[in-house]
């Protein structure tokens, strides 16, 4: 083949595609996401990513239709899912005979969205979703499970302190109600939930726009700005005296909410009621949330989710309840990782090497293998001619100990472990050196 | 929402979508075999599964074009990757300055490929990919790793004997050259791949067919039955004569390729040389291996692989040779359930249940956080009344533990935790919980 014919190799735009040492970042992230769900109950699930169009099309608007990939093969009309949740939905109608409810299941997998690309989003991104969905009624204190699996999540990712910020939609919406602008409900809400992008002062003239009167405005913004601890904010929505119905079934929920999250001990710097947050509009029914990394509140919502009352209504008569959380892992990993927060400094899985200095592979291979029957993760480092040009590389690669083996070595029948980390280097047996890397 | 616009929920045909306790079945044979390709030293990528159709395409020949998903998005011509072969040579090509050779790197993924469904066949599947590339050459030392890791990703699987049978297409195209067929190679080379699934009578017909004498087919025949240890072919291999030189490098490179197998502690008994592999035409140029079930050769290959001369040969100038091996995870998991041999009792993740037999939600939760911080993966059972209901749960989801909380425990602030596999039963304070179940 000549040079002409070459093809440059490039990705689409808008795709994220990593090198190994950060993939290996990317990785641990998302086994950390995983390991929480589970620890927390939830089982695995995994849904093809190329599904019927007329099923993933069935519960998205004009703009969700636009940004799906779709496409014929044949004569089926294909598209690839957009989220993890109209999958779920279908999954769960087809199989309910089969599941036993309440259905607790996670699933982490790709999701396509054909928008513009920009900054910080992405076209195919990682989703992390969990969800518990029941036949006819659902108990909050499911909500509470998500939110403390939420919490546990967060916890065990270790990427510094975050608050989980909880309201839930029939206060929100009762509210609106009460002040006489049912009407306008959804256009209210929606600059609402652009509060914390815009600012206050914005969403009043926003609200100005749409004839709010300055007394509603002023009303409403009093309300979104309730602060305090759960039990202060619950006792000064209680003391309010308001009669609207759905207003008051909201506060009953966010009450029992509130009680249960006491029950999972949630250290109370992690969450607080919120009573702005919005969550769209056409999905949620009762619980909301979102959450948001103290340090980093630029980052916006980095997981958030919700009680739904009816997940599967476009499939089946059955009514199921739900309540489930999201994190976009792809953007989350890209955010921490232009902040630098990313540790992404090995190049390799392994933690010995073995640095043969001549043509040792035969006992270079042997202790390799007899490290790996140990489950310890071990390479012959062949590239680097010398001694010195081979530890650089195992120091390149994030290797935590090489292992030395020279002329005087094979003589002894010891192997010299340096300790790349303290520079400490010992003579070990080879029939001990297992043990010796098992009990550092 | 009225009944009659409801969608029936289905997916395509050809896809395999599994219930939440296969799922986890799956899950931990995809878990181990990553686990065995990291504590190889391999490091983790994740390609898009949309590229640019350009790219995609480059190697495949009508068959691939025909079966490849590729649509239109804007003016963009885009395609999903039916492989994990072409966006690794796309990669390697694209990202070569910022890379350290050789470069080990596994992947495993979901490739798309739209033929007509049939049994077995699955148009979305998994496969799990690792090669070794360097740049301008690579010792045969790396074949030997690729089938060690190979052996060490089967032995971890843990799913019964299997045998790695390895040849070098060298050896194979030199007999065949020996024997003056070198313009029919490509139609004998289709044939003796068949050898396994229609016999070697079948084989004959179909040599005679393409007008190979009587004469070449039983020495050809001879030759590909030859048998024995390693050494004894190898031996036999050397003293028959041959002086076609593509033949000779072959011999050469098995000779030298058994003797790194043999310093990586692989059993005898999991692996031999079989003259008979061929394994496609174009693609590999040396060692070529196919790894079967001994009990289920019936499954045909179920994980193969070779060496080739250029990775990366449509992208760039640069010689990257390189060895790899894939197995097929999808369509090997469904296989094994085919048999029943796949262990799915598992209805979730959970180690143990707290089953509250009243209103105890709160210490019920709290134990169940205990154990949650400890890493054991636990969930308070509220479904169910009555404690034979919830106990019956437990089982049926496979938990290990129950946990009772009754009004008796509550008073003596014990739980009651029932072993299900044993049915022995004891009483533990709340505060030593953790300590109980992580010493069993």
């Amino acid at each position: 083949m000549s040079g002409k014919d070459k093809i440059t190799p490039s990705i689409l735009p808008g795709f994220m595609e990593l090198l190994p040492n950060d993939q290996l970042a990317f990785n641990r992230m998302l086994d950390s996401i995983r390991e929480s769900f589970e620890l927390c109950g939830f089982m695995p699930l995994d849904t093809p990513v190329i599904e019927k169009a007329e099923i993933l099309m069935t519960k998205g608007g004009e703009e969700t239709e636009k940004q799906t990939y779709s496409f014929k093969k044949g004569d089926n009309d294909l598209a690839l899912r957009f989220d993890l949740t109209v999958p779920f939905s279908r999954y769960v109608s087809q199989r309910m005979n089969e599941l036993s409810f309440p259905f607790k299941r996670y699933q982490i997998g790709k999701v396509f969205r054909g928008e513009r690309p920009q900054k910080g989003r992405f076209r195919e991104f990682y989703q992390c979703d969990i969800d518990i969905v029941n036949k006819d009624n659902l108990s909050l204190v499911y909500d509470a499970e998500i939110i403390s699996t939420a919490y546990t999540t967060f916890e065990r990712l270790n990427i510094g302190g975050f608050l989980i910020k909880i309201n839930n939609r029939k206060l929100l919406a009762g509210f609106v109600e009460e002040l006489g602008l049912s009407e306008k409900i959804s256009k209210i809400l929606r600059e609402i939930d652009k509060k914390d992008r815009i600012g206050e002062d914005n969403v009043r003239k926003e609200l100005d726009n749409i004839s709010c009167t300055p007394e509603q405005i002023d009303k409403l913004m009093n309300y979104l700005n309730t602060e305090g601890t759960p039990d202060k904010i619950l006792k000064a929505l209680a003391s309010c005296n308001i009669k609207n119905e759905t207003f008051q079934i909201g506060l009953t929920e966010m009450e029992e909410l509130t009680k249960y999250l006491g029950f999972m001990n949630i250290p109370a710097s992690c969450w607080k009621i919120d009573l702005s947050i919005a969550r769209g509009l056409d999905y949620y029914t009762g619980t909301v949330f979102e959450t948001v990394l103290k340090k980093y509140p630029e980052f916006g919502s980095v997981c958030g989710g919700g009680r739904y009352d009816n997940l599967a209504e476009y499939f089946t008569e059955q009514k199921l309840p739900g309540v489930g959380v999201s994190i976009g892992l792809t953007r989350l990993f890209d955010q921490l990782n232009e902040k630098g927060l990313i540790k992404n400094d090995k190049a390799t899985t392994s933690r010995v090497a073995v640095l043969p200095l001549g043509d040792y592979f035969e006992i270079g291979y042997g202790l390799v293998s007899n490290l790996r029957n140990s489950n310890i993760a071990a390479e012959v480092l062949i590239a680097g001619d010398g001694l010195k040009k081979k530890l650089s590389i195992v120091s390149k690669k994030g290797i935590r100990f090489a292992a030395i083996l020279g002329e005087n070595e094979i003589k002894n029948k010891v192997i010299t472990v340096k300790d790349m980390e303290t520079g400490k280097q010992e003579e070990v047996y080879f029939e001990k050196i297992v043990d010796y890397i098992t009990k550092i």
